[in-house]
């Protein structure tokens, strides 16, 4: 299977109504667990020249869009697919309940601040997502204020686009029971109590909920300029290879190259 | 040799008078190349393991500073040692020169914005110590405006270590012949010629200033709450392994811990 399928296979395509109940959360299209960590390693180690040079080039940017529902993977895949890059490039910003002074702008105001650089790859660990999920299930602004914000978020998205920024969008993807294991293995661990809260419990049961939010957002906000990609994510190991290949395959795309320096070096320049 | 050696015999011992002409920048302390990987692997796998509970915990911070003359290999540190880390709870900022919005505002401004947060750990590749080297070297601002800065960066740390910061700064020190022979090879190889600069010729016939200023920097802002590392630099295997074992010894005295839950859990909480 060459490892451009995945791309293919998962991307969202502009303008499809995604019905999540038809995706398999613990589909693996052909990939075996037993040569993942060396296929894993390869790709990464393809990023890790991509980044480089991406990086060196100093003219192009990268925004990866991580989502999911608790105990989905976002932090593993960060840790074991973005973890290879170079952090001098990488900036990985987690966005949480907003503060009173985000609260006082715009729900992209504070997005708007962390998108990368040039040269840069920037990981959202959730996103202004969040303003059209959590906001939604909650109620937190009445549907006049979330309704317009597929939209902006669009048009965002392709202002960012247009000057210079590719945009790539996981949604990695549990279902109940997956979630189910994953909650209660957290419970019991001592090293990973901590991520838990009881609070978790009332979002799981608003499970349908969040997966219509989540349907609506992959149906109206996947776009040619900012595709979304749904993984799925009940095996983690297949999590990280889709993650790792589909980020591979965009950056190979880019073909960032070695820039000539600033200034002419003479070719027969010696240091003394 | 325990693993505590290199942190004791490279620190700056406050108050010492810093003379880097007896420092031998190829020492290796009795570490062998040969068993460097190995070592460096272990230390690493530590520091994975640091950090995270680190970042767990949620509620103290570390600043890495890095600083050394072109071509000492701060970009390789990070590459290298910081590359281990989880890139969530590591930001990784390059100082450059300073913008027109930057100089507007006194020199501490854009590192301040930069410091940490809690469970972070921060890495600066170059730093606010700019303010008394380049900028003292080439006589950017006045000696009146930068000689009371030693005493000022003093007593911002120590604000920063009041609040709940561990500092640690190293000096990556190569040779002058070392940074020959590590600026001929990057001019002549395609992939590495983007680093370089004529105007490093310039500041490289500077190389006695430099190493005056940064003789003074050591000298003067090696206090107990942020020490100054002077690490031999010619040898990248000893270098990196420097870096990360003073990383590892030092997080291991702050002894980070996995917190308890934010509320209590149930002990015979069952998910369902």
């Amino acid at each position: 299977m060459n490892p451009g399928d995945l791309s293919a296979a998962l991307r969202v395509v502009p303008g499809t109504t995604v019905d999540l109940g038809a995706v398999d959360p613990a589909a693996t299209y052909g990939r075996r667990k037993e040569t993942a960590a060396q296929e894993l390693e390869r790709d990464l180690a393809r990023l890790r020249i991509l980044q480089e040079r991406l990086w060196a080039e100093n003219r192009r940017r990268v925004l990866v869009v991580l989502q999911g529902i608790d105990a989905a993977g976002k932090g593993g895949t960060i840790e074991h697919v973005m973890g290879a890059f170079n952090p001098l490039g990488c900036p990985v910003h987690g966005f949480k309940v907003p503060t009173e002074e985000e609260l006082a702008h715009d729900y992209l105001w504070r997005v708007h601040a962390r998108v990368p650089a040039n040269g840069e790859i920037a990981i959202f660990d959730r996103s202004h997502y969040e303003d059209v999920l959590v906001v939604r299930v909650l109620g937190l602004v009445p549907e006049r204020r979330w309704r317009p914000r597929y939209e902006q978020i669009n048009a965002f998205e392709q202002l960012l686009a247009a000057e210079g920024t590719t945009i790539l969008k996981f949604f990695l993807y549990i279902d109940r029971d997956e979630q189910r294991e994953r909650f209660q293995a957290r419970v019991a661990d001592p090293e990973k109590r901590w991520k838990f809260r009881m609070g978790d419990l009332e979002t799981r049961r608003r499970w349908d909920d969040y997966i219509a939010a989540y349907e609506e957002v992959l149906t109206r906000c996947s776009t040619p300029v900012a595709p979304w990609f749904i993984v799925p994510a009940n095996r983690k190991w297949f999590r990280n290879l889709a993650v790792a290949q589909i980020l591979a395959d965009t950056l190979t795309n880019l073909d960032p190259r070695y820039p000539e320096p600033a200034e002419p070096i003479p070719p027969d320049l010696v240091i003394d």
